[in-house]
């Protein structure tokens, strides 16, 4: 019976652990974190297979596609995760965000690529990436990417070291989640009608 | 001569320390790091007495004053500092920023606050303070803080679970170092004129 | 079903974590740790409202009010808590302790204080403090805090790199939890008379 | 002078870092950190442009290029890097190995694969990848990559949660480094000779 | 009923973390991590018993015993553990190996002993140790140690710096787990032969 | 010439290191710090001679030796260290004190020893070990070993996950480090007699 509640237990972490948050990214006093539900793994747990054909073209409009600890649970507790950055030709961008967990190395793997971030100084830096080229984004600065080549999208293997770096998109996180206009317009130091107009813009069903 | 050299290097070593970077924050394995200069210290080393004064009043537009690793170095290796924030009545806003290297724990000392932060699911929480309360930004998300009240000054005690927190502030950092227009247009889904009008409005000397 | 047994886990685990211990204060893999119990947090999670008031008097004797990890549950996960420390004039006193897990960032925003700490070395480090002024408490180490104004009470803010920073008070610590009279009268090099008469002042209902 | 004799010290600490040993892979309390001699950095500091081509061929050896922090030392601090392996067709081989400071996420751009690690309870985990799998290696574990394909050669990029994530070959670090033959045999269970063979055959000039 | 439910949660979890696998060794936000089951705890359970009278002989072959999370469990959360390593006369060895995570201090308590470990660059570092002698072998190093007096046996205490730093034995790990011949022989560059020549010498029960 | 500058300036580092304070005891990212001022190390850096003969005998007063970062250069980075303790028979004690930077694991290796500690809940936690026993003192914690034995003296083996754990001792930090009598008489809730008392006996040649 003890059994039977802990198979209830464990499932319920599991639960808990990818729908929401749990305390993790140190060190871990063990080899891998198991799977909550299996009484054995064997090397499948330690493989991804949802990254096939990732390199077979480029979408439409600009995408990122994650293996972190939500997609692949094996990552918990192992520091390191991946994401796959596709760059439509003619404008495809990475919009500005941060990473709040982790550093971000960018590795450019076809096409051509704008990158670019800002310090906690309010320097920017930026550069002109060609394939091969790596650029490391420090942990929690802003940062974009940009494919401004008429015709040939880009992709980018990108690297956190962290199972979860988290992502917190500006455009979306400022001007999308029903932050106040005055405060916004305030902040920005502009007008209401301005601040309204981005917002628009940027409404999910627009 | 070695103690003379040694003089001028830990000099050097201090300058590069206040100017620039060096690794930090993690446990330390000494009670604590010795200025470099000095032979001995005493009580005053881990004294910080610049915010005398500072809750006798709240200047014309809001205000935010640091004790960190740079303005207090006896914090190197401590990993906690603070800031004080005074905002003016009738619209004294703190605009959306982050902290990359810790989460904020802000008490509220005088007068009434509207804050809010953005998890990386882009959920918005607000909350209305007042004096005595306190609001816990978790580290690295986008958060502001607000006073609408038409009359009230407000001011907060900010702690750091880092000797040095820095902050990103979004418009500065997004709308005041150069990022290329045309990435911003797409980025924020508006037009190169919005995103002009914006830049203006928060240029240096406007 | 699982569900309901979900709650029940995870209303457990709330116990456990608030009334006894639980490994912690390293960085977290997600923004926040989600209350155990709620489906969904607002922005009264993030807020703490007990400190409202406690800048309007000082009780007759020194006391200090915590908003840490127990009282404050959304600070798990983020570092940083808070205790507020109120002076009785004439000899209110903060014996000699030690915070186990963190370094103390210790405000004074009322009255004057006298302040001391105590390096490994056996360096005593003290300092007189006024309104405004601030001063660190290595991890670790004894200190204690002193207000010899005959009329004036103070009342320090404190800040702490843990939500968790805990505290060992040196006179109750060894002198009234029953540690051998003998052992006691040896390590402080004196009589067993002495130590007995220590342990009566410090007896609980004396 | 004492800019000169910084720039110096500065060098000096830098020849220190590269070729040998610092203490690190904690968080920093900067954004990043600099480079040692030069009084500004641009976007170029943060890129690595020496695996440009890397994915045109396919030695005929196995082969391990490495961006790590001595290659690349904008990576300081960053907590991660890369490395790309290059696996000829017929039995292109990564011997056994450990990492000792990360775990290692490997992903398959070009070929297949046979990987395999062993935890410290001596069980092996294998698994047969095909290009855009990902497989974990646990941080610090025996594990090899073999591609037995007769015809396709296999490229893979590995992310490494350090900077500097090491590597200990077990066929060189136990044969090829003058540990005593009589050592060696009794460890492995066997005799003098076939210790010396084995040896034999992994000397550098064999 | 929460509370039997609780007992429940608890033994499940003390399950989970001596059978498997834990997130930890990082501070704790706790003086100490409860057992489980336990609603009170004494000296007893900061106490182990289990390595009496080792001192008093060495067995027959190399022989090493632990106290650490698995067997102690009151270290969890402590980031220490002990072992204790047996060395018969004439050719007791403690095979080639490593530890994951943590350096390894040992403390040579009767006669003597031959230790080396290889470092990432492949440099032996060997020594010969007498009594009372002490050796860190650094973090996640291949290393060994050999007994090779005719009569005299050796006892040595090791210190780890994780309640949990795990051990890479590589002849068991790299020879005994069932990797194929043929990566093997290639990775050794040695025939076949050989490698299963040194297979039989490791297996259990030859 | 940057050569010899090195030289004197990593001197400079290593006086500044031993002598007063550095950051560390996180991961290092090499695997071990080279000593300051030599070009090349062997086996000889690695080990520690200095407790040859320790268990010969135990002087007439408590004696604590140490192998920590200031005795044994080698274990920067490596986060462990050793002390040894000598109780004489009848009442040899190590008075209440506390390690700042990590657990203790102590091993009994000769006699009996009475230990204790208190938690941050004021519990004390006692326990009689005998020789083979072993007991771990949670970090930051007030606690003491005492030796009842009329005739036995005792010996103890301590482990910490610190290459510098700190001493904190309870008598000398509080009564012998100049702390004013009035604060301390209040602080106990004694008089300033009893207060002088104390001091007296711990006065350095009374």
């Amino acid at each position: 019976m003890a059994l039977r509640n802990f198979a209830v237990l464990i499932l319920a972490l599991s639960l808990a652990t990818t729908e929401r948050a749990i305390a993790g990214d140190p060190d871990i006093v063990s080899d891998f974190i198991m799977p909550p539900n299996n009484t054995k793994v064997d090397g499948r747990f330690f493989t991804y297979t949802k990254f096939r054909g990732i390199f077979d073209g480029v979408p439409e409009t600009f995408k990122v596609t994650k293996a972190s600890l939500t997609e692949f649970p094996a990552l918990d507790g192992q520091s390191v995760s991946y994401a796959v950055l596709q760059f439509p030709a003619n404008g495809g961008v990475n919009p500005p965000h941060t990473h709040p967990r982790s550093s971000e190395l960018l590795f450019l793997v076809a096409g051509f690529l704008e990158v670019g971030f800002v310090d906690t100084k309010n320097v920017l830096y930026t550069q002109k990436l060609r394939v091969g080229d790596m650029f490391v984004f420090p942990k929690g600065l802003v940062h974009y990417q940009y494919n401004s080549r008429p015709d040939i999208p880009a992709i980018a293997v990108s690297a956190f070291g962290s199972a979860n770096a988290g992502t917190v998109s500006v455009p979306l996180s400022v001007f999308a989640t029903g932050i106040d206009d005055e405060i916004l317009a305030k902040s920005f130091k502009t007008d209401v009608h301005t601040i309204e107009k981005i917002k628009a813009g940027l409404a999910p069903h627009k």
